[in-house]
C-alpha cells in the first residue's frame, strides 16, 4: 500500500500519464512540490518499477519520464481509490452540515 | 490516500471484515501488532469514519468494533489495491528471475 500511500506519488504518476514529460515540465505542472522531494519521489517511483527514467544521448542531456507497463495498470486502481475518497469526504461534510 | 496507505489500517479494516469484534480478539488475530499501535490504529480509523467503537451498557463493558458504511465501501477499492500488488510484485520477482 505503500506506493500508493504518500502524497505526492499518485499525483506525480497522475500527472505523468500517458504522456514522456521532462523534469522542469513535471515541476510546473505541480508548483507545491519542491525540486528535492520530485527528484526523490521519481527515484522512488523508479525503483517500484512505475515508471522509466529516460536519458537521451545528445548533449545537453534531457531526462524524460514515463509510465512502466505495471504504472499503466495502476492508473485504474489510483483512480478507483480517489473516487472513493471523493464520496468518502463528501458524505463526510454533509453528515458535518 | 494516507487512509490506505499505512501498513496496519487494511489490515485491521480486512480482519473486522463483516464481523463486530472486540479488541482482544483483533489482537489475536494480528499478533505482529501491539496493543499500544492497534488503539491508536483503531483511534484513527473510527475519526476517519471507517468504523464504528461500540460500547456496551453491561458491566464489565465490552468495546466492540464494525465497518462503517464508509468502511464497507472501501473493501472493494482495497481488495483491486491488493490485487494490483499481488499481481505487480509477482511480474517484478519473475523480472529478476
Amino acid at each position: 500500500m505503500s506506493i500508493i500511500g504518500g502524497k505526492w506519488k499518485p499525483i506525480i504518476l497522475n500527472c505523468i500519464g500517458d504522456k514522456t514529460i521532462r523534469f522542469g515540465k513535471l515541476n510546473q505542472l505541480m508548483p507545491a512540490i519542491s525540486n528535492k522531494v520530485l527528484s526523490k519521489e521519481l527515484k522512488d517511483l523508479e525503483l517500484l518499477g512505475l515508471i522509466n527514467r529516460l536519458e537521451s544521448d545528445e548533449l545537453p542531456q534531457r531526462v524524460e519520464y514515463n509510465l512502466t507497463d505495471s504504472g499503466i495498470s495502476l492508473m485504474p486502481v489510483l483512480i478507483e481509490v480517489a473516487n472513493w475518497g471523493n464520496s468518502h469526504f463528501a458524505k463526510q461534510i454533509e453528515s458535518k452540515l
